[in-house]
């Protein structure tokens, strides 16, 4: 064992205690009532990053701020590694389905439950205790910098512009999203990419207003049927996407990781219970994970059109509204596809029938190379400490900020977080396996001795 | 001029006196605090039916009541005449928008303007002005009843069930629905048919709950595209109806009727401009007034699913409702079609969906033969009155009671109405042509003749 290691082991009771305070700091990002909290968990953060040894500072925003730890003196020669995290919490309600009171922290069967405790507090901390190790151990063997918002659960609106405009000051050669889960319990994992999203409001019109399906029906267009139409006709029947073009840009992924993917023993009854039991369908010739990761998708998200209320009302509505969603993979940018969602929707709209496409939310999707050093050192940590290699997973979901990590830092970005798969983020009894606190941490202290090998 | 016309000629006065006192009584069947003012308009005009020289009654039902008047002694030999109408009222609101009182009836140039004036209290009261000259000029020469009921406005619940209680007593050779309008101005016309309905409402069911898209979109179904899928798939790409079997039961009309209404001068883009300048579109082959009129049609009245509020939801919503009517046509049956169509439905839902369609409101078809001795004698009885024959029609909306008025009384029925099209029925400013009233009275009479002479 390190002498890194050494001192995190003995200082586990003390970094723990320090966790659970952390924890009852409600720092609810999303009610205006706490914002006096949230801004004490900023100092409490940036005063513990201090005692560790680093330099810190509680940064302002327009909203709420940043705290960026950094080694004191920076390590001449040695890569840069810049770790995420995020300190805000959701809140807690309803509070009446926890069985122990959200912001006070409750260890039971080795699991801690609290609001925050694996989203993402508990992986805030396991940083700063990896940091403080290295540093008691003989110091940091790259250059660390920690940085950590206040506005996750808001839609992080600040810290985008805050990379592009302190870039020279946050350049690194390796970026960790510390807000993530593991494959499953010792499974460990890496993600290295996710999709992006391009978000849609899409509205049909015909003539003035509803008409009665009497004297009109038959003769004249239905807006809920046109707008079914085009909805409909997004898909072919096969369940591939239809509308011309999308697949264009859409990144192969490399065949050793999908080779990976159908070894790894991906529990599709579990995924289908998840879904309610619904049935798995999707565009042919991919896997369920495959078409989650590596593959375009469209979807309604609402939708709404004439009289929806008790009983009947026999009109033809003369508008139609629905949400569509596209989640986006790499290389697909969500301009593009929005030109190419609305051509085709134009190509296939009837004559006289008014139809409008407004993208209200763009996110890029990204993705790294699996085979790149950080992916690499990450793995041999991470085999170090759980003693299964992780598996290198993409994700279906969408994270704003990793495309700008790389791009305003020009950093390698992965996505590396210690929490299990059903920890009920944003839900009651949000939970975190104590014992993954440990283990974080040393995967860190690996990972910082490989990446320092690495330039 | 017969002795009956000279006596409605000379009448007139006291009978347009009449009719506004008639519409003086805020019979609204559908306000609970109206019940009285229906009650109080009943029992007017079942005394007026009386010092008409008719018998009369007033029929309770477990709602608003009836009047049945008929002759005093019958006419053996001749055949029966019912005629239909009714003495309630739609509500007056918006009451700002009205340029006159609602029930203070107002005549401005020449023209009737109060709430219930075109719908139906004209048509009522002009079918006892008839009776009345005809009692006077000499005697009915026909058995004629009328049957006006006070829950028109209300969807008739009472009306149909009385009908078949009382079918021998009402049991007629012909009945004519007076509760219409003419073609146009100076465009008198008979109506021998209206489409049927069928009302349901259609679910979509997949899983048991709204699901994340970035989580399982592209893998798992979604609720809002599957319904979507399912209504495109409702109509052929040539705007016919797709369902398997739903032309089967279509009865051809007249060819002659069709070749009266290609020379009839049908003002389309009038009609297109009541559409709000909607496109007019619906299945080939068919001119615009043969897709109303003899044709089905399918529409959706209404549709939801997932989230239609403000902003963006990424969900995959679990359920999908809509409300879909077809219009029938002559000799469809409901209850078929509506089997057709859940056969249907089931075989282009995908596995794994859940679907129900529930029939919730079915009405029949109904259509006349437009060469038996009702129309001929109407169409002389209107050529007479307004100098040009009536044109035959059809109505692409529904009338539930005509078809039980033929199959309750074993009459042959006919819609023959003295409003004009733009009457505002059920809306500020309803309207009726005072000289509407003398040509209607003197149609009826005309008609009663014809009628004698057919048995």
């Amino acid at each position: 064992m390190s002498g890194a290691e050494t001192h995190l082991a003995n200082d586990l009771d003390t970094l723990h205690e320090e966790l659970f305070n952390l924890i009852r700091i409600p720092s609810i990002s999303t009610e205006p009532d706490h914002a006096a909290d949230v801004r004490a968990a900023a100092d409490w953060v940036a005063a513990r990053m201090r005692r560790a040894g680093l330099e810190a500072a509680v940064e302002p925003t327009a909203g709420h701020p940043l705290v960026i730890g950094r080694n004191a003196e920076p390590v001449p020669g040695a890569p840069t590694l810049l770790v995420y995290a995020h300190y805000d919490v959701q809140p807690a309600e309803p509070l009446d389905e926890w069985h122990s009171p959200p912001f006070e922290p409750s260890v039971r069967d080795g699991v801690l439950f609290a609001r925050g405790a694996a989203d993402d507090k508990a992986q805030v901390m396991l940083q700063i205790a990896a940091a403080a190790a290295a540093i008691r151990g003989g110091g940091l063997p790259l250059n660390l910098i920690l940085a950590f918002e206040g506005e996750e659960e808001i839609g992080s609106p600040n810290l985008i512009p805050y990379l592009y405009d302190h870039r020279a000051e946050l350049a690194a050669d390796y970026a960790v999203i510390a807000d993530s889960m593991m494959f499953g319990p010792g499974r460990p994992s890496l993600i290295f990419g996710m999709r992006g999203m391009a978000y849609f409001e899409m509205e049909v019109r015909i003539g003035a207003h509803d008409l009665h399906s009497g004297q009109y029906g038959g003769a004249v267009p239905n807006a809920a049927n046109v707008l079914s139409a085009i909805i409909a006709s997004l898909h072919d029947s096969d369940g591939s996407i239809a509308v011309d073009g999308i697949y264009d840009d859409v990144a192969e992924a490399p065949a050793a990781v999908r080779e990976e993917w159908h070894k790894m023993g991906f529990d599709e009854a579990a995924y289908r219970a998840g879904a309610g039991n619904a049935t798995l369908t999707g565009e042919p010739g991919f896997s369920t994970l495959e078409r989650l990761w590596i593959r375009p998708s469209i979807d309604v998200n609402g939708m709404i059109s004439g009289y929806t209320g008790t009983g009947k009302k026999t009109v033809l509505p003369c508008h139609a509204r629905a949400k569509l969603s596209c989640r986006l993979v790499a290389d697909q940018d969500p301009e593009r596809v929005a030109g190419l969602l609305e051509a085709y929707v134009r190509k296939v709209t009837p004559p006289g029938v008014d139809v409008s496409i407004e993208l209200v939310q763009s996110n890029r999707p990204w993705r790294m190379d699996p085979e790149s050093p950080l992916f690499h050192s990450a793995a041999t940590a991470l085999e170090d400490v759980f003693g299964v290699p992780p598996v290198r997973t993409l994700s279906g979901g969408t994270l704003p900020i990793a495309p700008d990590l790389r791009d305003a830092l020009g950093a390698t970005v992965m996505t590396m977080g210690f929490a299990l798969p059903g920890a009920n983020m944003h839900a009651p009894n949000e939970w975190f396996p104590m014992d993954h606190f440990h283990r974080g941490a040393r995967a860190m202290l690996r990972l910082y001795s490989e990446l320092a090998a690495t330039v």
